[in-house]
């Protein structure tokens, strides 16, 4: 019993985590590093071999560590991120390297950086806000998809015969607004409208302002709001305990001037 | 009167503003789809007459279950939402395929999407927070106003000679300035000035640094600050609650050492 | 008496705000107008003299109401906009239409659309809040200010013999790392430089990282910040009264008890 | 004694800070120009050799000032920002202009500008505030290096026939990344890649929306947090006071209905 005691003090440790983390990004870098030519492939190569065996069997027994850190070995399959992290390591050990799926399965193992985010609690934490803050999101990714859509059909509509590789049909003008709400050469596609249709600036600016300026910091707003919930919650909570201790006081007050 | 509140039940209902939502993506994506030219056409205008008649009897459908779930009809277009709904739906029923109007009343078809908005209550409730900001941005609108006249009036005054077709007239010099304020492909538009008159970098930078980082931002400053609001007011009642009853308390609290 | 009474109410008189509003966009975009080659210039000529004249007569009546609403028409100079206000009117009020400054007067009459400004008191308070927020920012301004200078040193020694249109010296290099700080065109900057110094990416990716998306950001969060300072000072003076108000309860409860 | 008093007040007085602040400003200014061809460069080549000597004697009194008005002289290496000041001042005294280190020596002087952050306390509580929020932004900075990691591997598997210049391997891809991140010429990129792989706006558009739009947001909101924290704490705080307070009225009132 008291293996299984260090062994849940180990699964908590903020060096356990740690560790975890320098491994990963230390092994991601290696994978990085070979695509580069100028580094001597060879002995690289011998590392990176090397490496992947100890990367492996680290993360076998850390997901070992885990399991028995259980009461009940099958709780560990409870958490949602304990199946992320079981998933990815079976997937990138099966031995893949002389079949015809090679060049994928090594393509496989870039995803175990995603292991970076169950190795760090705050990680997890901050997904979870992220996760939460897509019903809100929603809503104004709607809204973008309508102002997109009006926009994108009335584009391929009316300036289809200025470019229609940009506003050939609704699929490219939708990507060329995308485009346009990244702000990114958008006074050149412009220009060239304007050539044939000299109205067309307010097509473009008004697409800009309601997508770019005011829908874009929508975007930004909830995100911020999301964050600052948290906080607003718990003040919240003390508001309520206040107001709640306040109500009795002022009962007994009362009880005690009745009583006299 | 079990008919009514079942229909009551379906407005109200959670699946009923989903499937709403559902249909209208999906006959929009259809609608955007068609004017691919890799898709068959033949097929696809086939299905797409189908679908119209289906979103149209649907959509019909859907304003009279609103309309009977009300106490009395007419309630129902007390709501401005509802209006919008009705007139939409109205407008794009139509059937003017025939006539002189066919291309407009095919590209009218796609204010459908518009739609989405009152299928979704949140969505109506984002609309909402984005119009109690507009008092408040309009001043910020106003500022910008400012900014963008004088140094228009002044870019087509100093700069006409440079190159007439960004700062002939104030009209085309409001233009470039917005090009500007996006940031994009302001330092080529600057370069072109600067090598006639070498000082106007000030011209340049003290605008982007006005209408782009200051302006800009407070622009997004202000709708943050919006969003924060409801949370905000909600925390002020509990204050002034809180507030009301310490004063009542320590009222009491005098009273009863008079008392004694 | 009467006649102040209703002077001061036609000054506090929203409509008198919205009036003074139009009139200077309106007069502002005819001004601006004129400068469109395609419009008629002769009789727009004409509708511009005779605007201008009533504009100015109602700048000075607007002035006169202005001061006449005071007790002691001295007090109309204690305000800062007011002198303001004053000094734009009598500038642009001065008939130099026929001396050698006439262009300049001309350009100086587009300054009456700063009194936008003081017609509405909302932009006044906006204004404040701008200016109470510079202390905050000049801190910023500094930090950003150290990151240039050193930055544009190196540069300048490093790079000048890439381009000296670009990293000539210290001012051309200050002015090329504004460029990248808005992010406009900086990847070809540093392709350029890359060719001769391939680590020089190093010095435009901390930059980028230091300037533009760390002090920037700070930036926006300093100016959110003092938006929502006036709610927090408002909340703070509350939950102020509210501790005071309980340490007096607190103490008669002692009191009673001490009595009893 | 009395001496040590005014020495103290020196230190602590704004107009020290103020003019440290204007001295540094007006000397990094100098050494810049110097730069500048146009500037006639034997007169200025003494007078910045005076104003060296002149800030340089100005450093080492106001070190002497600041080690002489602590109690124990010693006290004063126990600030990091004191050591940080000194190791500046001690650096760029060295007297290295003929030795072979000249060119380097005087490139050093320029890290003179960052005692201004010493020189004033608000810049050195910005850095406070901004060195706090790195433990939040780690983790926003992690998920980066996931994406970048991801996209990178893939991009330079994918995409490396395309362009090798971009795609060449994992460490070009991810400058190249970053320059889509930036949002800087992400459409040319984009458009090349397209003409061999007509699918790939998938790659770049998701990558846009996760890092630019998603990541780069959520960056913005920890910093905007952290500086609104505390606020929140004083708030927060005050609240635990109320609640404190309330408690013991509570606890009074019930022994006050107990002794009766």
């Amino acid at each position: 019993m008291n293996l299984k005691k260090t062994i849940i003090e180990i699964r908590e440790a903020n060096w356990f985590s740690l560790l975890t983390t320098f491994i990963i990004i230390f092994y991601a870098l290696m994978l990085g590093l070979k695509t580069v030519e100028s580094i001597e492939q060879s002995i690289f190569n011998n590392v990176l071999y090397i490496l992947d065996l100890l990367v492996t069997s680290y993360f076998l027994l850390e997901i070992m560590i885990k399991i028995y850190a259980e009461e009940n070995f099958m709780d560990f399959f409870k958490d949602g991120w304990n199946i992320f992290d079981f998933v990815i390591v079976v997937v990138t050990i099966i031995p893949m390297d002389n079949t015809d799926f090679a060049a994928v399965a090594r393509l496989f193992r870039i995803f175990r950086v995603l292991r970076l985010i169950t190795a760090r609690p705050s990680l997890k934490r901050l997904i979870g806000i992220l996760a939460s803050s897509i019903p809100a999101l929603f809503d104004i990714i709607l809204l973008l998809f309508i102002v997109f859509y009006i926009y994108s059909v009335m584009g391929s509509f009316l300036f289809v015969n200025v470019d229609p590789a940009l506003w050939g049909n609704f699929m490219t003008s939708m990507l060329t607004l995308f485009k346009i709400l990244t702000l990114e050469g958008w006074s050149d596609i412009m220009d060239a409208v304007m050539v044939v249709h000299p109205w067309a600036w307010t097509y473009f600016v008004s697409f800009i302002i309601i997508a770019s300026f005011v829908l874009f910091n929508l975007f930004i707003a909830v995100i911020i709001n999301k964050m600052e919930k948290e906080h607003d919650d718990k003040e919240d909570k003390k508001l309520d305990l206040i107001l709640e201790k306040l109500i009795k006081v002022e009962r007994e007050l009362e009880e005690m001037k009745k009583n006299k």
